[in-house]
């Protein structure tokens, strides 16, 4: 099986930790490893480095390539511009047809936090079993924690078969994130699961999905195909990419196939889509306090704080429910619950043009 | 008139900027000067620098001398060891009466926060001219605004003089920091002041009170008057100060003497005792954000913060009622109204023998 991680995440979200150059899954915001780390190892009792391939804007290669020193540069895929997941997933089936013919492949976010890998990677050679078999497109749904409106849902339908302790659905359809109204029944009503943006299939079934549902991309991908391994490689992708629409593979692909399963999944999973999320998934003291770095926090009656200071002695004072991120040129400090409004403080950075701290 | 500066201060109530080699007026927390420039450059249209002396410890006279080159350098007097205000006070009244004679001399803090400068040195003006016609102990009294239990307290009587606009009273009483009770019955009843700790006395009427009150403080400093201005000079008083107990001026002196006055004073006046009391007399913006370093700070829907720091960009997002401090080595994180437990933190800092933040 070869793994597909695709990287070509920006967000702000984790500022004052993510900057530009710095994205969300090159922060070792949830462990001593950086997330892509993470990502990687979780993968390498199931593939090896040679088989698994990495997408990634050309701004970040560089830091990514010096995090993943077992990976083969060749395996590093530099997309020229972001277009969303189809044409990033539609390249990387290129690279894997060229190189394994129509071996499966799993297309796995980079900055995804997932806390029990033996039921993952369970759960993926299920999933790549039953991909394998036909030309299925399997997707792994989570197990909704609650009525979230931040995730897209999966309807699961019939069974349609089992790999071990794996239960394997088909799939009704795919729903764009909901509001908390729909989001509410679709928990009550039982059956949908968060879609975790992990996919499993063969190369040759997906690019002949795209070829069907986005014959616009395929057009390009095409061309790109044409000039792999060629002196035209890189001229020819941004060219393509100069063409390329934005669009995400459940858009332009998932909801319009007819051959989608589900395998629901109970591992441990988050996101960690923003700093809020990330004291919720982190390990906390007695106090609720999520530190870093333990050892540079004396605690005088706070409570419930997640606090990241890699160098700085912190020092809390009777304050609760904060978080306090501290770097070397900046330093947050926002209300638990808030963080979503981190945004708003990298917008005005943004409006006043102070570059430095983008 | 000469001024004598009290700079013997120590205190952790403003860590993580104060620290043990850096006390509170060594610091620009009030403004672009530290509070002792502030307070010799209030004193300068009064007096002249060689008539300012300033009485510091041994730790201290480094900076405190690089800090206020107008000063000349006899004029720092080092104490060995601090030994509350008396000794203090002693050992000035000494230089002073050796150097001028019967001089008045001001007493004053080194570290407090004067707004009105112009009615403080037209009050201590006054203070002065009483003081010159008779063996007066002045007070500058400061009419409370609230029932603080943090200060001492004066009592007024009957009046005795008028100097222009300052009408002069003697005082019945003085009381150590009352109970909350008793301050409110303090303010209720009226006539009583907050103990600003300013005096103002001639030379020899000090040292006289001293004799009779403190004889045994007053034979050490007999000791160090005669080695005044001698190679012996500093061996004297280490030696004089190793023998003499902690006492403060107001209960080894000012509660039993006979003659005292006060001067009952408008101006706006704080001790600025805490990182809570610097919120209350700083510049604050519309949303209550009082910033040392205004271009610093990106405010996202945050409210009524103190915000200290000089060198990093700080994000506020959806806080309210902090105190946020940031130096080179630590981070301060503090809800307003729990700054006086800022000191346990540094008490957790001494028993962890971290003494790189202290």
């Amino acid at each position: 099986m070869y793994a597909v991680i695709m990287a070509g995440g920006k967000g702000s979200r984790f500022w004052p930790r993510s900057r530009n150059r710095l994205p969300k899954h090159l922060l070792d915001i949830c462990s001593e490893k950086t997330i892509i780390q993470e990502t990687v190892a979780r993968m390498l009792p199931l593939t090896p480095p040679e088989k698994i391939l990495i997408v990634t804007g050309a701004a970040h290669a560089r830091e990514l390539i010096a995090q993943l020193p077992e990976i083969p540069e060749e395996n590093i895929l530099i997309e020229p511009v972001g277009r969303n997941t189809a044409p990033c997933i539609g390249l990387a089936a290129l690279v894997v047809r060229r190189r394994a013919g129509d071996d499966v492949m799993a297309v796995l976010p980079s900055d995804h936090r997932i806390g029990d890998e033996a039921t993952f990677r369970r759960v993926l050679a299920a999933a790549a079993e039953v991909a394998a078999q036909g030309g299925h497109l399997v997707t792994i749904g989570i197990r909704p924690a609650g009525p979230e409106t931040g995730f897209g849902y999966i309807e699961r339908g019939q069974p349609v078969a089992r790999k071990g302790e794996e239960e394997i659905f088909r799939v009704t359809s795919l729903r764009e994130k909901p509001d908390a109204a729909t989001a509410r029944a679709f928990i009550a009503q039982g059956g949908f699961y968060w879609n975790s943006g992990m996919f499993i299939w063969r190369a040759t079934t997906i690019l002949n999905e795209l070829a069907s549902s986005l014959p616009d991309i395929y057009a390009g991908l095409r061309e790109i195909d044409v000039a792999l391994d060629t002196p035209a490689e890189a001229e020819v992708i941004a060219a393509a990419y100069g063409r390329f629409r934005s669009i995400s593979i459940d858009y332009g692909v998932m909801e319009k196939a007819r051959d989608v399963l589900i395998i629901p999944a109970d591992f441990d999973w988050s996101d960690v889509g923003s700093w809020d999320a990330l004291w919720e998934v982190s390990e906390k003291d007695g106090a609720g306090i999520a530190a870093r770095t333990p050892g540079n926090l004396i605690n005088v009656s706070a409570r419930d704080c997640l606090v990241h200071s890699p160098r700085k002695l912190v020092a809390l004072v009777g304050v609760e429910d904060l978080i306090v991120v501290e770097t070397d040129d900046a330093l947050l400090v926002c209300r638990r619950g808030s963080s979503q409004d981190v945004r708003k403080a990298v917008e005005a950075l943004e409006t006043e043009k102070r570059h430095e701290y983008l």
